[in-house]
């Protein structure tokens, strides 16, 4: 997906709402379990319920992996029913070197060799240029890389600074702003701090930002739009516990369907506030 | 396997050698294509060739996530026939929050769960204390934690420093050092850089370092040994193209052994140099 057609469908949605499928089977109702594949199962009536209201889902692929193959199936089945206008995420946090690195681009673009087909993938920038570059090489697909995660050891690194006072998630913006272009790479920026977006976007104005942290994690969607949003929108923002645990009864897609509901109304009031609808 | 396990290997069998098993299906010898798992075919031979000169194995993640669920198979198969007495190394580099990070940690570390049973990860450190930790909470179980890496972007970061000239690097290992013990946690340091090592050993003087990038990447031995062996050894060496790809022939796993076994000769004058054996 490009950025002009992202951009169209936050305005046709009037949404800017991301759902996080981290799909733990020891957590969904407990009557999906007599299906044959429950976590697809889950995930299914979750992107039935929400599709209209969101503009991206985001699978953690850990939820997956650890269930080895069973997990590596579901994962495969969710991708294929992902409605194809909705913007995907693989949240995979990878990060390897060079011909490495393009291996796991294989991994979460290449539908024929991985069987899936991701639009984007979530990147851990440690190593530096060679492992983010791979991901950016493919037509119409997205590196988002780690930034200013919402998480409680987010300090111990990304905090870490020079003798400007540059901290490390304001270098990793910089740097990684002259590999690729906003029409390739998002940043993950934590919502838990909404006065950090000021900063972020004096480095990168134009790009996308992936903003976990809204809700079950306490960040204000009303200080990340204030903080962070651009003339585009410049915003997906992430809810998963919120919307998907939102009833662990036989009502699980309903509900998940009102809390959405209710995180789009709100976005839709603060993208009428910013004149983008 | 337990850090007095580790050098018991390593002093039986007069090597520290891993052997990476990075099996990308297109460059394996073709007659092995007939096969119904082609990449579990080479592993297999490549193992049997090399298990009585080298003390681990590290298949990296990627080669087999880029194949999907075929892959996923083939990595499973692999696991299922690593000789016990080997350490397993899962190359996955992978780093994110809590709960997920626990997901992580089921995946390669708990068979019961995903098949899969590795005696230790690699984890990139860019998201701090939470993310590391749930590797280390698993009874003899190892983080591998990317500290300074081999590779041409590893400066674009990990050389980043403070006000008092302290590296990434540096304080990633400093502080994960706090988090963790020499039984439990290791650090991955490349070997390009021979004299880095006598300041990593400043930090982490009993950690093992797990050194790629001796032989096809350019590393010195003797340097790594040089700068970077303890009284335990503390080091295990990777090679990987300069082993598994060492013929591309029918006679691979032969000429595959014998560039193990020339590494592992090397190795054990290293260890008798420094009284180890």
């Amino acid at each position: 997906m490009t950025r002009s057609q992202l951009i169209q469908e936050i305005k046709s949605k009037r949404s800017f709402l991301c759902v996080g499928l981290d799909t733990d089977i020891t957590k969904i109702p407990s009557f999906l379990l007599d299906y044959p594949d429950p976590v697809f199962e889950f995930n299914k009536r979750i992107i039935e319920a929400t599709e209209d209201l969101c503009v991206a889902y985001k699978p953690n692929i850990a939820f997956y992996e650890s269930r080895g193959l069973k997990g590596w199936e579901s994962l495969q089945k969710t991708w294929e029913i992902l409605p194809r206008n909705c913007f995907s995420i693989a949240d995979a946090k990878r990060g390897d070197i060079g011909n490495t690195a393009s291996m796991y681009a294989r991994a979460f673009f290449d539908e024929a060799s991985s069987g899936l087909g991701f639009d984007s993938i979530t990147v851990a920038p440690y190593m530096g240029r060679d492992s983010v570059e791979p991901f950016i090489g493919f037509a119409d697909k997205w590196a988002i890389v780690l930034a200013l995660t919402s998480n409680d050891g987010s300090a111990d690194f990304q905090n870490f600074s020079d003798k400007e006072g540059v901290q490390l998630f304001e270098k990793v913006i910089q740097q990684t702003n002259s590999w690729g272009t906003p029409e390739n790479l998002m940043y993950v920026v934590g919502a838990t701090r909404g006065e950090a977006f000021t900063n972020i976007r004096k480095y990168a104005p134009d790009h996308f930002l992936l903003v976990p942290g809204v809700g079950a994690q306490g960040g204000s969607l009303e200080d990340v739009c204030c903080y962070g949003m651009n003339s585009d929108c410049g915003l997906l923002v992430n809810a998963t516990r919120s919307i998907i645990y939102a009833s662990n009864g036989s009502d699980f897609a309903e509900k998940a369907r009102q809390e959405a509901l209710r995180l789009q109304q709100d976005m839709e009031q603060e993208l009428i506030k910013a004149h983008i609808i």
